[in-house]
């Protein structure tokens, strides 16, 4: 496995590659490697012939309040699982690297960042479409490979591709669950056991409610609450949103149709859970 | 000579030009050409195994009370004169297949832009940073050519390819000039007998201030007063700016070292001229 830090000779690499007409999968990742990852390096390695995967803490995308200097950095286990996983290239630049000069020109997201997580974290789609800019033009993957665990964020990435025409296919892979189908998170070791014992309703109450629309229930504001509701009956979480919008266009429905999105947050004491799903209608 | 309308055949197209270690040379335009753009062919076509033309009148940077209706077009003519000068491939694709949608990223240029032409256009820039990073995610240039007379859109070009690590050269190529020095312009042909006459002292009160400044006069706004007085005794237009910036980052700078721009806009009756100089002092 290659580790290369500079622009130069990323962009040098994959000229190279191409040359061979061989294929680009590219994993951008902030590092601190989980199951997740390794599933998109993984479905990644499947398509392509040579898998690129970046770890770059994006200072662009954290807000001033949060947590950038302290978000977990592990570089020689990163490095470890992403040879382990047969990654060819891990991109590893440094902020001064990818951030050289203040910047002239600004990306805005101006759709499908007002709601769901993105409401509460102002600029943090400005920044993750920045950095993926440049990240795509560094790489120049022929498939990019982001996790729908954060749904949002693929619809954003699916917003830059099409605006702005990149050479690039988006590959959204499924979310990673446990057996008892709670969606896989670093952050799972903070609920306490009883929380962890309720945490896979959030899951479950989002299957039950595809059920209930599948039958033929087209009222959101009906299946939200039965959702609201179910979580009431089977956790102590805190419930923080319930929503459904179109997919991935993320825009109020009256009427459920075409695909949508259902998406919960909920914060339990030490660790705030998010899940999803879409599907069509 | 093919001309190619969609996205996807010119991407398509580009891809089987680089699997043959070909360099694609891309000259930006819209349309309606003269011979600064069949320098820039020129210039292309010295340098590059495949050269591409487009052809597109960008409707968003035009202001509201701008021309893009009116914008003389000539798509016969064009065509054959791109024939002429060697042209590979020219793109030449639709409103509707530029902008199929509402965007939902925008980009913003936040400096170089509130100087110059660029002060009474807002906005305008913004649509030229656009559509380039369209078209440069559809032709994946090596080299793109941009002529100098446009130093401001120059200098935006250089920051959009920087801030975004673009793998696309910039070649800035010098203006054309009449032999009498006037910098050749399709709005030349509006000025009247007189106006023709006056017109040149536009490039060579620029040279003057240059040579005055290369023998040690470090004062811009000396040399701005210059200028205008230079402008004032041997023309009758109306001064529009005279103005000394840092280039390309389009700066104001109290004392003249680095690299400099000194640009002037003229309007005649029935012209506006506008010419620079940029040199290292």
């Amino acid at each position: 496995m290659n580790v290369i830090k500079t622009i130069k000779e990323m962009q040098q690499y994959v000229q190279e590659t191409k040359l061979k007409d061989e294929t680009v999968g590219f994993v951008p990742t902030m590092g601190y490697l989980h199951e997740g990852h390794l599933t998109l390096l993984h479905e990644a390695k499947r398509e392509n012939d040579t898998v690129v995967l970046s770890i770059f803490v994006n200072p662009t995308q954290f807000g001033p309040n949060e947590d950038f200097d302290s978000y977990p950095r592990d570089f020689e286990r990163d490095e470890r699982l992403a040879k382990e996983a047969g990654v060819d290239v891990l991109f590893y630049p440094t902020v001064e690297e990818m951030y050289p000069n203040e910047p002239t020109i600004q990306l805005k997201v101006t759709k499908r960042v007002d709601v769901l997580c993105g409401a509460k974290r102002p600029g943090h789609f400005d920044g993750v479409a920045t950095v993926l800019t440049k990240l795509f033009h560094i790489v120049t993957p022929n498939r990019a490979y982001f996790g729908m665990k954060d749904a949002q964020q693929v619809a954003v990435v699916d917003a830059l591709i099409a605006d702005f025409h990149f050479p690039v296919t988006l590959v959204p892979v499924g979310t990673i669950r446990e057996e008892d189908g709670l969606a896989k998170s670093s952050r799972n070791v903070y609920l306490t056991e009883q929380e962890r014992k309720e945490a896979p309703f959030i899951y479950k109450s989002l299957q039950k409610a595809k059920q209930r629309i599948t039958e033929g229930e087209t009222n959101p504001e009906k299946i939200k609450k039965e959702i609201e509701q179910d979580l009431r009956n089977h956790t102590n979480g805190r419930i923080d949103y319930v929503d459904i919008y179109s997919y991935p266009h993320l825009t109020q429905i009256d009427h459920l149709s075409g695909r949508i999105i259902l998406a919960v947050a909920v914060a339990f004491s030490k660790a705030r859970l998010i899940d999803n799903l879409t599907f069509e209608v």
